[in-house]
């Protein structure tokens, strides 16, 4: 399989992800069939945004038949998502909710206006983006009082969010240094990279930082879902009712 | 031998945790075969799966055969598991308990509901699942006063899952904050990915963390066990005397 | 596609930084198309030179539609870093400044006289050079209040430039000791190195210089910004205006 | 030369330790030989144990000279062994002694039942086994005072197996936690695996924990071979005249 | 290409250093173009050195235009190097100083006796070196007041002569005991070597005592410019005005 | 070039340490012509020794030229090694002294009976070979007062034999635990072996030790060195008369 000059891998990388191997493998199959039906001779953007879809369309057939009780934690943890990004005035709008699993990691989502249309994000834009993304956990908290492993996810990204906050863009307390876990100098060294080059004391002081933000972020979203409580649970059981709910639905129920 | 799309690597190596490189060899010449029988081009789920079943019951057969008095602590190294599986609430029922050794580790086994119908575990349930695994090595210690080599396995998969716990699922004092030994970002790179990249102190922290979370439930194993021991005795006896015992049994003799 | 022997790679690395996957085979295809048309049998300088204007070229019309509030932002980040240019008597003229998007990161640029020029640069010109790449986040700050992720590969090459003047060229109070990172010796190995020679606390005290020596400079930079935002804006608003503003211009409006 | 499924690198590994590269190369000539000479086409477990046999055989004739001194030592090193063994209830039986160079580091050996037939080994069989390794350089002390680089191969094994109670077996103060050095998943990394995931203080732990275990041993053993000294001297007197005693022989000097 | 036996790879590095890719390359080819032309079917010694001094000679050619403040700057830091290397006892003789730029990072030298005639180096003519390194940085310092980044390779050599001292040759107070960054033990692993061995904490004393030593390095070369300062300005402006000055002017101005 | 099986790999790197790489490329050469004139299709231990042979020859003709200070002080340095290898009782015999510079980095060597028929050292004989290898640099600066380079050779040696004597022998204050570096199972893993796996304090008292033993055995050399040192300047100016000086001489000189 060829790959044309405009395939930005990068892009590819971010639409699959939480494909398993056999996904991918579906996903090349159908690519390259569909470059082979339009007689071309290296398989394009279009194609592979093609593929994406069909695969990711097969993955919500074959559904996974949760448990009722995974279900109700499901759409409690995604009426929690949806509440937080509808409340915070920087968080992308809601376009919708819905709790059918898929791909591999997946049980429901929560869609927002899609990232890729923004150059530049503020410091209040990640800190609503991090709160969207925490939202689940202590939704799932506040309603059934033990949280679950299907926050993982949610968990990483928003540590992710934060880790560049003091890492790469100059928004934390250890100022307007980059810190860098490695690099690689892209054409000339085969992407190898070298070892990050700060010292742990400054390791130290990153991790405290990212756990302070965090740790802010946290009570101003516990906050939020409080204060809410009563528009989530009728969100939440209307996803359990109907599974998939859009922005109008979503702006009545709220 | 060419693998169909839909094999899923991540399952096979899970089916086969313990399999020594013959039984790996064995394996996948008996999945070869088994395609060619079918006149298909590529090995599935399907040949895969029945060939791990033909091994797996090959290597029951060639009975290693234990001493007496070994095989006399992973009786009671059984039975304790099990009774505390059936203890717990938030435990998987057991369906099956057996001396029989299989595999290259397993010198016996106790069979629960398997974990893959399900996509969410609560904290409980993580618990419970650590508390279950502990069970084993502290069995032998209320019977025997020392401990063996034999809770290897056990105490390793206790450890994996408290450490998640603590660093993949924000269930410990350290927060909702996730913390990556390495990360591969799949497609783009092949694999490599990167140190872990929070501090010293950290890493003391989860250390720290992860031995409070295993220590607290060690306690609450160690009452179960002691409470209903002549439960666990009758069950080691049974097993003793006809090497594997069905749920049924089981909550008679409990 | 084969190089000829005045093929400087760092060179290329360095005009190609920002490029995309795709950009970089596009770069190539260019190169070798422009190779044949020559009858040449082996890419020169030349021939790559000429590629990356084309592709650069290229970049620059499928303009990226930022939105309003973007461009307003990008406008005075790039005032800020043009205005402190023209102010530090040690910075390099400002030759061109464009808010047009182009290449992958960059949504705008200021164009000072190409570094490749000089050979040496002395211990003020660096800090100058760190002071107009702090600007454009200075400059948000000042006129937005909070900051944007716009300027992380500002603060990287800042963060660079100091840590060589810690560790590579003694111009702190570190002193004439040079730390390095890692070494390849070029020839006899494959370019493998070896990992830092240095100690933590040497590490540590290196990550406190050049934090050190960031804060220092953010201090003037404020100052500048401060006393001359009223010639920022005019330029700022210039900038929305005809996007890209020349030498001539700049000074007038300062 | 093709290996047959049913050959255990592991088994083949562990009864080849201390062969030179020669002694391999010979290892594997003999097995081929003898695979040809039985119209096999692939050297399974059978030719290569007999391989070993010989090639150890061809080894043990080629006496290594020992120097009278050296013979000395060596006699009351293995006489130290084997008093130990023969004296601790949990330490396996011993079946030959003997001073005769084997290999390439082993200057004599003592013999006990092979551990192969244990599957479970409890705590007092394992801190039998470490005081067993230990007494070869604790006899040699005892007899002349200072020690010498003979008993490094001791020092190591015995050092592994108390390292094994207290990161793999929850056998110390550490508690039931494992500490992993590094982790390969067998089937679906090439055995690259990952750095250990522990902190330093664990480590220092770890090490401090190991050094404790090693040094009351010593402690024990030095008691046992103080009280039996003259049945080891006998022994060892016994070695230096007939170079291999049996377990009877042995059983009647002590 | 195909080297003779006689080539020393270590050599042509040293002679080598500081070219770029591009000149390598040229190098490789003008050798190969010599060996052509001689018939022989190795390139060996004599053919290589021959096409260095080619590649250094066109090199030498293609003179980099500095601008005006640069050669000044040059000439003084030169001039510095030379003035302490004709002034310190035990530091090999001056033979020609020149400002004419040459190879890759090399703006200016001054040619000393070179250091492959010697087989011992003591105590003393170790510290005059990492002196003359030294005094280019210090002559800057001097006359301009802030240093540049043009001292940088004569920090890097000083630094790692220095660290020699104390790691290789015993000639500091961490004592007669050698501390190796890495190991390679040639013929058996293929240079992959094995990490440093040596605690943090001695890595910590190494560099402290490495910036000791420098610093009292510092201090003798700064008296030696500061006294001399008239005659190291003398020879700065002949080589301003006349680019080379051999020894006998050297000695008639200082 | 193909290697027969009885090659010791282990051997021949221990015959040709110091060779540069030149020098190897000219011991294969050697051995190959070696093998092809006895008709053999492989080279035998036997060709490789005389080829070793040959080309050490030949490195003694092309005998370095040394300046007559350097000369003396290598007489120096070898009379010191010589001196303390007849002095002390546990250090092996001395056979001959040469100042006739040998491979790549030897200026002289002092012979003593090879360390290869030896099996076992005892703490004694380690000592002595310690001691012996430190009176170079320790008789050099008694008569010369500073040091040189010249002894970088013996200060890692004996460096690397008092760390083994910490980590691999259990003869010091830090036990009988053995300590590894890194470590390779051999057949199993490539060679590629883990990480260290003790503490940075192990790593830091193991220092400690190391600089304690060495610091303690300078003490015992210095004393040696100065109350023999007659006999040392005798032995270094026959040395500088007669360049080679056999044990019979030698005797007689001390």
């Amino acid at each position: 399989v060829k790959l044309a000059s405009d395939v930005d891998l990068r892009k590819i990388a971010a639409m699959t992800s939480g494909f398993s191997g056999a996904d991918l493998a579906n996903l090349i199959n159908e690519a390259a069939l569909l470059t082979a039906r339009e007689n071309k001779d290296a398989v394009t953007m279009k194609e592979l945004s093609e593929a994406i879809e069909r695969v990711t369309a097969g993955l919500e057939k074959k559904q996974r038949v949760l448990q009722e009780e995974e279900r109700r934690r499901v759409a409690y943890h995604e009426a929690a998502h949806a509440l937080v990004a509808h409340v915070l005035p920087d968080a992308d709008p809601v376009h919708k909710v819905s709790i059918i699993p898929r791909g591999f990691a997946a049980l429901g989502y929560t869609m927002q206006r899609p990232e890729e249309d923004r150059f530049l994000l503020t410091r209040n834009e990640l800190c609503s983006r991090i709160q969207v993304l925490l939202a689940g956990t202590l939704g799932e908290e506040l309603v059934f009082e033990e949280i679950s492993t299907g926050a993982h996810n949610d968990l990483e990204r928003a540590t992710e969010l934060a880790r560049s906050m003091v890492t790469d863009y100059g928004m934390s307390r250890l100022g307007r240094v980059t810190y860098r876990q490695t690099t690689s100098s892209g054409l000339l060294d085969g992407g190898a990279g070298t070892p990050r080059e700060y010292s742990e004391k400054t390791a130290q002081m990153i991790d405290d930082e990212v756990k302070y933000l965090i740790d802010e972020l946290i009570e101003g979203t516990r906050k939020v879902l409080f204060e809410k409580k009563v528009g989530m649970e009728a969100l939440a059981k209307k996803l359990i009712e109907v599974e998939v709910v859009d922005a109008e639905t979503l702006a009545k129920l709220l």
